[in-house]
């Protein structure tokens, strides 16, 4: 194991997010609130610790798959446990496992909360919580990738950090393609931010819902959330949004670069375009019976479609009340969620593509089973491997899935029937926000313990860091020798 | 397609399922029950279309793989449609669906019913429906093949109405194997009938709850389930014989050949006892905070938990209003399911343990990439195909379970919440019997719509022959060319 690189690396992102951190004080200076202290401490502790060991000289030659890993899984415990202390220090969320989910859920952006009244936090508090989103929709060492010359190593920091099944194919230079991510991203936040201004939402609303929709998060400002609006054309603009955050970013890459007819032709963006358009449809005829006109229905339907697939978990209505068919669509997008490459959880679509095409390849050869088949995707040949990969990524993630369900199934509070730890347990993998029933839309996780909140933390970021990071750090054969 | 072979083999099965109709009329007679007709006129129908194509000659070396298949979901289907018959001719059943929902829930030794009042049916025709079980447990095709010379095609056959990753192993001729299981089969059922008698059940209950148990089914004769005669020894003697019967029958014929320590060395079937140990004591602690003392918890815990594993379904107690813990475990047991190469259903313990050795071999994979794993089972070592196999069919089974959920879900009716359409589908494809809330222990499936009726019916079809052949039935590509 690199040990110097592992903490050099580690180093750096703590000075990023005391960095992050300050620009959240600044907002408490400006609306003049009392939160100075609640940021200082966790800047002064994360520059402490974080700039003698920034300046470590270590071997970049050295990094390698397994030292990608486990930066990866311990720069993202680390960001959570210091991004909780804003909430906890002062008091803002006083119990240390709350603060930590909170702070979990806002960086792996889940959106899930323990808040029971929202609007009571300081503005600078709740900006940081819809911050936290921001910075963990693209990630911190992305950033760092894009700030700093890349070495060696650096690949595999950025393949274990990234969603999806690949990654990077885009630009040869890490760097470069690190700093075109992030310019997509800061342009298309802003876009958003004019977009809400125009449509009448005041600043400070339009910046925290920008962010909270560009890292996929769902953290809002209000306890009714979007519904509190109650404005088609602010639905409409976060809707887009919200769908845009959820395609890969490599379709936008293309598009800069003029090649729009290549872009849009993207298989896994087209599959999700459909996947999505089904889903609208279907669900707005379901609810025919709930609301009384089409509009309404399609209206409610759109919405939460989007905002569940690309993972965000803003919601405008109760879809805890809706027919169970309507139910049972959503919780195939939760489990599918956003493309890779995007900011989205999930599954993701290319993954379910890969499934797909293999499973029905797979069914083909039962009848002919002479015939070879090759399975493509966006025109490329898929390698047995890649595919094997995709059934091992999905076979893991369902049964951390179950898992976490039998071990959070353990509380009991009113409402806490299986569907809802079952529902808990899988928007915290899929980095989803809400569930159902005792979880549901209109409600929170403030009702499980703090053993349970704690596994579904460590869940958020297992489904954040696409399972291997997390496991590979506890792993005792990775610590074993050099 | 050798269509003279599938009419042939269809041709036969037809007179096998006449004569055991004629054993349920006895019954009929015996009791002098007026249920003569109801069992004459399929009879007559089977032995007028059966007996002439009995006779038809066809090339048995062109029985392949397809044509095996294919002879399979057929014969499947046509047995349940006649099976439904009895119920639904003299009107014990009236409506159709329900007919051939509760004939094909008796022959895929699910013991899913729509029956609201068991006790009002004749004997006659109870038994025929426990009988359904016993004829389904071992399959009519093994039937068929240990009574007449097996030739060249039969192992396509055999390999495609037997449970489990592998089959017929352990003898090198095929009527042999079929001869040998069905004397097992036989044995065991007669031994728990005497063993019913001596715990002081009646005759008729004895030979119907020991055909039901032989199956792995679970319809039972009254309306209370087993919890009817309240006996410790009756509820002792069942457990035992639905844990044999969820066995690999491969362990009996080696006991038989007194190789008993290799036969309870087999990796599965320690597997199979150590999982339902550990899901007995894990519930009956769970169960402390609802029944008053340990035995009493355990008395409960251990006859469901045996119930579910080897997916016979008999109940003593109302698992529906256990703790979410206890109802996860159990929803694990119905995915689990009995061993391969036994009369149970589910995915089959050998699938699991090969999914999970597979699973940790890519997860120690990860941190040292070079190391060549190989996976073994039972001390032999398994290749890549069969792996991949074991997975593509995992796959195939959790996108059934979805889509069924899904299709069943635009039912409503009290109590059909997620957790009743999504235990509906799981009970169904994994043969086992009761669900959870609208459907569970307590209640039936009466309710479903005659469209959600059918589709559980194929559903479970599919589950007792391993998706591939009623999926190769309805592929257009079999039936075009030779």
């Amino acid at each position: 194991m690199n040990y110097k690189a592992v903490i050099n690396v580690l180093a750096k992102t703590m000075i990023i997010e005391a960095f992050f951190m300050f620009l959240s004080m600044c907002v408490g200076f400006y609306y003049g609130e009392q939160t100075f202290i609640s940021f200082l401490i966790p800047i002064a502790i994360l520059l402490a610790i974080g700039v003698p060991f920034a300046f470590l000289k270590y071997n970049s030659n050295n990094i390698r798959a397994k030292e990608g890993f486990v930066i990866v899984a311990l720069v993202w415990i680390i960001l959570s446990l210091f991004a909780s202390f804003p909430f906890f220090i002062g008091g803002h969320i006083p119990n240390f496992f709350n603060a930590f989910f909170e702070a979990t859920s806002g960086l792996t952006t889940t959106g899930a909360t323990i808040l029971n009244d929202i609007e009571a936090l300081p503005k600078s508090i709740l900006f940081w919580r819809s911050f936290t989103h921001w910075i963990g929709g693209m990630g911190v060492l992305v950033f760092i990738l894009a700030l700093i010359p890349s070495d060696n190593g650096a690949m595999h920091i950025f393949k274990a950090e990234s969603p999806g099944p690949s990654v990077g194919k885009f630009v040869s230079k890490l760097k470069h393609t690190a700093r075109i991510l992030y310019s997509i991203y800061i342009a298309l936040t802003i876009l958003e931010i004019i977009a809400l201004l125009i449509a009448g939402m005041g600043l400070y609303d339009s910046v925290v819902h920008s962010l909270a929709t560009a890292g996929t998060g769902g953290f809002s400002v209000k306890q009714a959330g979007i519904s509190y609006y109650n404005s088609v054309a602010i639905e409409v603009i976060i809707t887009l949004f919200m769908f845009i955050f959820g395609v890969n970013f490599n379709v936008f890459y293309l598009i800069l670069c003029g090649q729009v007819v290549k872009a849009i032709k993207s298989e896994e963006f087209i599959t999700y375009l459909i996947v999505l358009l089904f889903a609208i449809i279907a669900i707005a005829i379901n609810l025919l019976s709930v609301y009384n006109d089409f509009w309404t229905a399609l209206r409610y339907s759109s919405f939460q479609v989007v905002s569940i697939s690309s993972t965000t978990g803003f919601a405008t209505a109760d879809f805890n009340t809706w027919p169970v068919f309507s139910q049972i669509i959503i919780i195939f997008l939760m489990i599918m969620g956003a493309c890779g490459g995007s900011t989205g959880g999930g599954v993701k679509v290319s993954r379910m593509l890969i499934l797909g095409k293999s499973s029905y390849a797979n069914f083909k050869n039962l009848t002919s089973p002479r015939q070879v088949l090759t399975i493509r995707l966006e025109n490329e040949k898929l390698s047995n491997e890649i595919v094997n990969n995709v059934k091992n990524y999905i076979i893991f993630w369902a049964v951390i899935l179950f898992i976490v369900t039998l071990m959070i199934s353990i509380d009991s509070f009113y409402g806490a029937d299986f569907f809802t730890h079952f529902s808990a347990s899988l928007t915290c993998i899929g980095n989803v926000g809400p569930g159902f029933n005792g979880v549901g839309p209109m409600s929170n996780f403030a009702n499980y313990s703090w053993f349970s909140k704690l596994i579904l933390s460590f869940e958020m970021l297992i489904g954040r860091l696409e399972i291997f990071p997390m496991f590979i750090l506890f792993s005792p054969r990775v610590w074993k020798g050099k």
